[in-house]
């Protein structure tokens, strides 16, 4: 089988590449041919190096996604994204990379199959963000979509599209809308959403971090392991078992900054704890309020989708995938 | 101020710019200009010649939204579209139409804004087919919307464009979520919803009409006059009562086939119940089987959008405004 993942190079792409390496029957075929997109050249683990190509190539650009497609790819994960902070400070962006490149992308599927019978299966990263506020206390699986970003609207979209395509028998697609994802590795970044993972992950490495709102503002969460394997398991299961409603909430974990905390100390002692400085930002405080606290994600967890259940599991997953199991 | 009608040829249209001939005021604001588009010259009502121009002009075309919006309407009437049969058996011309000539229009009005200030009032003709099976007994303000059409899937994208232009400031936007309209005007035609209103609007003229479905079948309603008032009440109202969801599920009356041979008796006596022949089409029934049939529309009925109650009401409606009162 032909597998392409485009947004090989973003956190989710490498992790995938990474379990594909480790792992090479975790699709549940033999992987005869790996192909890694992105907008730079993702890096090509050594013991897929017979099988795979990495390109350079922009989604959004003239051809780019006629150029892909003509390969044939079986099995395509689109996890390519300009992110929310940036479509919404850059309009044309946003809707170019996120709309248009992924419309583009579906439709050179469509043309692709107009000359030879073609039929991929495509996992397409969407996000909570498609949700906006004000919610239920627990989202629900058929909670309607008014997101409050062009982000969330551009995935909102393109969830749409993902569902009438599948419908129409041009390709055999499922929307992941994916938690925020925690522990991100890397270093802290200016995302409104990085302290989730910076409280902890700094710490964990004997480092400062700051917490810019209340121990009691709730999240939703999952590992980056289990954003693997929700696109691992969307690429194997029975797609029959879906029907024709198509865009998923995945499974995750709601908790407060506070049980972050609690499940730090208990991981890494109070040493860690005490790490994190409080430095209370309204502003991002005011970003955070606005966003999802908790779904009952019960059709993806129906169709085999898991997530972590407490935070100390979450920990322990990042010293096992990024600290070599030592703190 | 300056109203353009987008789709001024199709029923909707052609009733509105009735509407707005015979109460020039309708809109509560003199209307110094109206222009009447549409793939074909639509008819200019008598009392509006002085102010009012009819183009022939297809929205998706290359420049078309541009040419437009190049003479700053203030006020939007966008009703323009591909019907659903025709989207569905058209895969390209559907998404040039309804979504790309929709969001082209979004886009002209975004650029003009980019040279000189400018925020129209911009009301847009979406539907419930933006709904899929399965339903809950009623559809609430809050149900999600996976079309199981082509149609439905470009009005709930271009919903979303809709409401993240307007949360951006481009425009001020309102999805009007229209129900199936009864009785329509004209003459029977091969539409899969086209019974509903061939059952009524033929008897009462003395003409025979075939009733494909069982009279149990159920499904929502709206007078074309209701349809015409929602329009004109979305382009009087004060917006900011309606906060970021801009897309609503207008208010209709739930009704049985059987409740609308009912009152075709009580208003036009049993010899025009006796001119509906009943003849069983399976297909029509199976895609009818897929409709929406009731919706709690409250939204829309607290920001004052009003609609029939009863069949004996939508009958009268016909009979004053297409049989000059008499039958």
């Amino acid at each position: 089988m032909h597998v392409m993942v485009i947004g090989a190079a973003g956190m989710i792409g490498r992790k995938l590449v990474e379990k594909l390496a480790a792992e090479p029957d975790a699709l549940g075929y033999e992987i005869t041919r790996l192909t890694l997109v992105d907008v730079v050249e993702a890096p090509v683990p050594a013991t897929l190096s017979a099988t795979s190509t990495a390109s350079a190539l922009d989604l959004s650009s003239e051809g780019g996604a006629e150029r892909l497609i003509a390969s044939r790819p079986d099995v395509i994960f689109h996890l390519a994204a300009i992110v929310s902070g940036e479509a919404e400070a850059d309009f044309d962006k946003g809707y170019r990379v996120n709309l248009d490149g992924t419309r583009s992308l579906f439709e050179a599927i469509r043309r692709e199959g107009q000359h030879e019978p073609y039929f991929p299966r495509l996992l397409f990263a969407s996000s909570i963000a498609v949700f906006g506020q004000p919610f239920p206390e627990k989202i629900g699986d058929e909670f309607f979509t008014t997101p409050l970003t062009s982000y969330g609207t551009q995935k909102a979209i393109c969830e749409l599209l993902l569902a009438d395509y599948t419908r129409r028998g041009i390709f055999d697609g499922i929307g992941i809308r994916l938690p925020t994802i925690c522990i991100r590795p890397g270093k802290p970044n200016k995302a409104a959403s990085g302290f989730f993972s910076n409280i902890l992950r700094e710490p964990l490495v004997g480092k400062e971090a700051v917490l810019p709102v209340d121990e009691n503002v709730r999240h939703w969460f999952a590992s980056p392991r289990s954003a693997v394997g929700f696109f691992v398991h969307a690429a194997r299961m029975d797609t029959n078992q879906i029907g024709p409603r198509r865009n998923l909430t995945m499974p995750g974990l709601s908790a407060l900054v506070g049980e972050e905390i609690a499940a730090l100390g208990r991981v890494a002692g109070e040493k860690a704890v005490r790490l994190i400085r409080r430095e209370p930002d309204p502003v991002i405080a005011s970003i955070v309020s606005g966003w999802a606290t908790d779904f009952d994600a019960r059709r993806a967890r129906e169709l085999g989708f898991a997530a972590e259940s407490n935070f100390d599991e979450i920990i322990r997953i990042h010293i096992e995938d990024e600290l070599g199991g030592n703190i």
